[in-house]
């Protein structure tokens, strides 16, 4: 059969990653990342208001040409390559992101009257000006629509669809109102590419809808009206103008316009694969399987797992989403979190010990010849709250054991061990539910380049710990969805298994479990498991200090209040 | 009246200081420092055990013979001044160092044959190797004579006389069998001065006998013979080769030897005050009165009252020592300490922060325009374990609240506030047993330097902080003891109270508590405590984590004993 490409395109939080792929082996012919323009980095930000982080939807156009072009461009070079034989296009996006859109599916921001208004651009997945709207959600869920929680850990977050819209309803109504609809980054993204010009045709992934916006079949998709009217009548009146289905994975969200065809030389009509999120494309492309946990590290780490969905899969307490489709089509998809990771380790390197990147390897390469337990420290990682299993984002971090002598490796070693004893809460809390995970992709520069890191969670988890073979798995996965979309009469794959197995790999370098080093790490993580349980306000910890972190930010936050008010 | 000066000598730990004062009105006329030329910086060191810490007794007679000629050299220079109108000499010293000394009161090092041995020399106050034996007293006595233990704050530590010599007669039994006696420093260099040539004529002072060799009228004077024999029949053979009765500081130990007055241009006969320790020589010379906290404040802080002994005073918990006529004659003296003060911060700037001199003076003016409770942070100040009110030296240090936006300022802001809350609770233990405490006077470079340390203080004590007029309180302290000793007729006084009142003084600056951040702090130390309670293992705390530092303690020993038996 002739050669057949792929083209996986990844937006990120500060740029977008094409990439020109071989369907055969998942080869990479041609890649471009284009940075947004707009705002810091790409984000456009409030200096009045911390919690606000939006972007300009006119950067992920003008992103999309320029990652695109550049990368077919460098494909070309090679001689096995022609555009005729891109045979599909996917694309990933971070999320929750959700957009106002007006009547033909445009952005509103890229229309002149509210290009400035910060209300009416994509309102950025780390945006937090929604936590009293997310704690409203929640709330109003436990007592009136408990089921709506069940599958997402218990909580509604800040960062998620409902938070945000209601948080513009109440910030900016202008903007609200002149909303036709709202569309998620990840869904919006495809729609653009197959020319779709009506926020109703635009198809939803089951991805975003399952895990950001409440939605389910087993209660008719979307959270009911009644339940909307409770938060506000406005939002039940934006219900009809979502959607009442979300797709899995497999199915197409369109086909390549005319006008995108022409502009990128691609033929026109080559499926464009459903969107999804980052994390989600990522762990495809990572290769994951059931009893794979793929971790996506960087300055946090999101976590995928999935499970078939022959049986019924209970919900599982503290776990950010389980929803039938979201990561591959015939397997519940599992998605779990840690706060912070990378930006633990750089608060301790950069903030604290005020060093650069050479003091990151130096103190890596001090602390790698420390014994399991000879710094005689315990920490907890939740210097950013945590995600999951605790859900709660007031706690902050603590740790335990320093004496004068303790050194700024003894501090970065344990800090590392405290995320590692935080993925072991996630992974014990999986397995409880009959998730098996009997081993752990990685994906992320800090997998690639700290073996400390690896090491220390392979002795943790007591499990391998492996790399994915590509340093671009989201952009990866995508191009698979895409291989997918296109089938096998045009060179792609009819299953999202088969195109796996034979586009992604694994790194050789693998890292495992040291017997004697688990042992040590068992007894630390109980003792790491005593103060999380009772500073995380777990009922029947024995020790409660559930309290007391809150405690601390309450009297922070009185005391700042009037320096703030008094600046104001 | 003809003026009258007397001499201050005070043996530290790395220097011996003297210094000539005018009796009227405390005014220093000469000082003199002289470092101990042995070991580093005076102390001898063994590469392989980091608990042990002896003084080389020869460095004493040298620097005493330098540092008193050296200040009668300065005071010389000052017209209303003659060596003839000296009129005594008091010393200080730390403590609890006992020494081995021959049947002539000479220190065993000073002959050839035990010169280099390490058990031979002085035990200096930190030697840490009698750790197993102090254990082993504080079982003994728990079961068999719990009244010895309860005026010490009922653990006997391995700083202290009895854990030392028994540690010598285990490690090294010759040295045990040749001394005929042993005399602790403060009561070995007056009686070198009064030419004492038989250990049986060295008049012992209380402050040593009382805090540390668990001497008591009570009970007729040291621990019984029997009590001794249950640890080793040759400590009860000691027994009668110690003292039957020891003293408080308003008698002189003794009269100037003709040897010293010829060679220091001094009138033999001149009384030789009772010696004692730093500390409460410090708080004489600090002006202590009732209702007055003297905080020696350096590396660690030693805390020093009194109360009347009119009315017999309770046994006080964790408290180190109520010995009758400790500090002041007619006082109870009471001692209790923190184990790391200026130690945790220098953890903080200098092995974390990697800073000098100069980061301190930064890290403090940028937490100084911190509000109290506004970093977010709460610590536990155990880096070094807890002397008062736990009585534990195997717990560890505690950090909480740390955010990605924690600062070291933060940090550096909690560990002094964490120091303010463990003075509190040596402050509340003590008002708590009917001690009055209505102001602190400190010494000690921190208060001189740091107002913000001052000003934290005042703030979680609700007291003024004061700080004492004399940069060399315990050498001013053992002036007064030596002015009190030649008495009134000789141009001295005939009472502490009135000595101290005509030769101390208190400096201008002084720091008031703020109501409001009293307050604040009010709350912070209810979370201090409840973390105390909780980690110290006190009975009854609620929230038990009273195991959780030893078991990591444990895990670290477990963990690094393998190494170190291969290293060796």
């Amino acid at each position: 059969m002739a050669p057949a490409f792929t083209i996986g395109v990844d937006f990120g939080t500060n740029s977008v990653r094409a990439i020109v792929v071989d369907c055969a082996d998942g080869r990479v012919l041609g890649v471009r990342v284009a940075d947004y323009p707009s705002g810091e980095r790409g984000v456009l930000l409030d200096p009045r208001d911390p919690h606000l982080a939006r972007q300009n939807p006119a950067d992920y156009l003008a992103g999309l040409r320029e990652s695109v072009g550049g990368a077919l461009a460098e494909a070309d070079r090679e001689k096995a390559f022609a555009r005729e034989r891109v045979i599909g296009i996917g694309t990933d996006t971070t999320g929750s992101t959700p957009i106002p859109v007006d009547a033909d599916n445009r952005p509103l921001a890229l229309a002149p009257q509210w290009r400035t208004h910060l209300a009416a651009q994509a309102w950025l997945w780390k945006d937090h000006t929604g936590a009293g709207e997310a704690e409203a959600i929640t709330e109003t869920a436990q007592l009136h629509a408990p089921q709506y929680l069940a599958p997402i850990g218990g909580r509604y977050s800040s960062e998620w669809f409902w938070s945000k819209i209601w948080r513009c309803l109440k910030a900016a109504p202008d903007v609200f109102h002149a909303a036709a609809s709202w569309v998620e980054l990840a869904d919006l993204v495809p729609a653009v590419l197959a020319g779709v010009t009506s926020p109703a045709a635009v198809r939803r992934c089951v991805c975003a809808a399952g895990h950001k916006a409440m939605y389910s079949r087993a209660w008719g998709g979307l959270p009911s009206a009644e339940f909307l009217a409770r938060l506000d009548p406005r939002l039940a009146g934006l219900r009809p103008r979502l959607y009442g289905e979300a797709h899995p994975a497999d199915r197409a969200a369109g086909t390549l316009a005319g006008g995108w065809a022409a502009e990128l030389g691609l033929r026109p009509g080559i499926p464009v694969a459903m969107g999804g999120f980052d994390a989600h494309y990522g762990a495809v492309g990572s290769g994951v399987t059931t009893g794979t946990l793929v971790k996506i590290i960087g300055t946090s780490t999101c976590d995928i797992a999935i499970a078939p969905a022959r049986e019924r899969l209970p919900d599982i307490p503290g776990i950010c989403g389980i929803v039938d489709g979201s990561v591959l089509p015939g397997y519940y998809g599992l998605e779990a979190g840690q706060s912070a990771v990378g930006d633990l380790l750089s608060w301790w390197v950069e903030r604290v010990c005020q060093g650069g990147e050479t003091d990151h390897a130096e103190l890596s390469a001090e602390a790698a010849r420390l014994a399991p337990g000879e710094a005689g420290l315990v920490a907890l990682d939740w210097n950013n709250g945590n995600r999951t299993i605790l859900v709660d984002q007031r706690l902050t971090g603590l740790l335990v054991g320093q004496t004068l002598h303790t050194s700024r490796a003894d501090v970065y070693r344990a800090l590392i061990e405290a995320t590692a004893f935080g993925a072991r809460a996630i992974v014990e809390r999986l397995t409880e539910y009959r998730v098996p995970i009997e081993r752990v992709v990685c994906c992320g520069g800090i997998a690639e380049k700290n073996d400390l890191f690896m090491q220390i969670y392979a002795d943790v988890l007591g499990r391998p710990m492996l790399i994915a073979g590509s340093g671009q798995a989201p952009a990866l996965g995508a191009a698979i969805a895409a291989a997918v979309a296109a089938g096998p009469a045009a060179g792609g794959y009819d299953r999202f298994e088969t195109a796996q197995e034979r586009m992604t790999s694994l790194k050789e370098k693998r890292f495992m479990p040291d017997r004697g080093a688990h042992r040590v790490y068992d007894q630390l993580y109980g003792l790491y498991r005593r103060m999380h349980d009772a500073f995380g306000g777990v009922a029947g910890a024995g020790a409660d200090f559930g309290a007391l972190m809150k405690q601390l930010l309450g009297i922070r936050e009185r005391v700042a209040a009037p320096a703030a008010g008094s600046a104001a």
